[in-house]
């Protein structure tokens, strides 16, 4: 047992790209939508556009499918000067649908810790995005009894997190938060005063990855793989 | 104060036309979508296929107004035969960011009420639709400090609000739960054990409400504003 997770009455994970594959849908979503407008624009200013109209759109959308759906019905608009055909926006709503259909993709080693850390922790899934979305997914993806509840957060803020806590009726030093993002699933909880782990998504992040574990200690720690987090609780042999 | 609500320790409230007005704001919009397609359909058909196309949607988008604006233009595109112009389907999107930007108008009493049971009751806002959209409307409405937390619901049927109680740790007599709809709001939960007081939205409904009242007893109670529920909590005089 790691001393510094003493405290820890509630762990809290993230859900997309952290139990199951998330991130690679909407990369595979955007390609399909450069596809569909490529008589319009080149790949990459599309890809440059629908992060911008997503980005404008964040605060009236919020996070999940159907918001990005919605941006990149815009950008078909916009980038087309009116003239994109209801064919290629019918294409674009039936990606939509389809990503929200896609069956679940657990990450290695998922159950075998959730089946762990259960034992003795009250397990939570705080996720952003759309509620509907998340309770699907977990249910899917066999997971649900371990876990005491979903909290959707609507941003993953400092804010978010005291009001989880309060809600939670519990100490900053007994949460701990288990993530693939720095900016999401860690920094705002290293910064309240609760403890974290970085667990990585992208096989591309490794060259990151490496400075991660260099800077590992009491802010925040970094595996490469959620497996690896049984350790911090494990007695030492 | 009403000795069927002895036991209660958690009130839950929904939102949308509990608190503040939203069903009308849904009836603008399909009238603003019925003049944008009346050249291909008369209002009556658009409001009939638009409900069809929104009840076939609702397992893949849920409630709220990105699966409405989503669902609406899956209409324009079907009911024009795919001919529908770029101009129509951006005026959609228009009026579904207009919903969400939409002032909070609160209903009367509301605020008293809240003020009033927050004295003595854990009180949550227990709500359908999009997470994002009802912190918002909370963050607009003042009312935020008066709620523990906010429950969204995927559905709000007896399995959610099982879940919802298992997560407040109490009992199902330990709950009252105040809303709009029947079917939502107030039947679940009399099946499940718990209390509940139905407030009736439109005006329109006063002909149903007469009958509602009349059956008052022992399952849940009705009335007609808001405020009137105070009168269960006051110790008689």
């Amino acid at each position: 047992m790691d001393k510094d997770y003493n405290d820890i009455k509630v762990i809290g994970f993230d859900a997309d790209d952290t139990l199951w594959v998330n991130e690679t849908y909407f990369r595979e979503a955007e390609e399909e939508i450069g596809l569909l407008l490529s008589k319009y624009e080149t790949p990459n200013k599309i890809d440059q556009e629908l992060f911008k109209i997503e980005i404008q759109n964040l605060p009236t959308y919020g996070y999940g499918v159907k918001g990005f759906i919605l941006s990149a019905i815009e950008l078909a608009i916009d980038l087309s000067n009116g003239k994109v055909s209801n064919n290629v926006i019918e294409a674009i709503l039936e990606i939509g649908k389809d990503m929200i259909n896609k069956p679940i993709e657990l990450l290695d080693g998922v159950e075998k810790v959730l089946r762990e850390l259960s034992k003795d922790y009250k397990l939570i899934l705080a996720t952003k995005g759309d509620l509907l979305d998340q309770e699907r997914k977990l249910k899917k993806s066999g997971l649900i009894d371990y876990f005491h509840h979903i909290e959707v957060l609507s941003e993953k803020q400092e804010d978010n997190y005291k009001k989880l806590l309060k809600h939670l009726e519990i100490q900053p030093k007994e949460f701990l938060m288990v993530g693939n993002s720095l900016k999401s699933d860690i920094l705002p909880l290293v910064n309240i005063g609760s403890k974290a782990i970085h667990v990585p998504f992208h096989t591309t992040w490794q060259h990151e990855l490496v400075n991660d574990i260099e800077s590992n200690g009491s802010d925040y720690k970094t595996v490469e793989s959620l497996t690896e987090i049984l350790k911090f609780f494990k007695a030492p042999k």
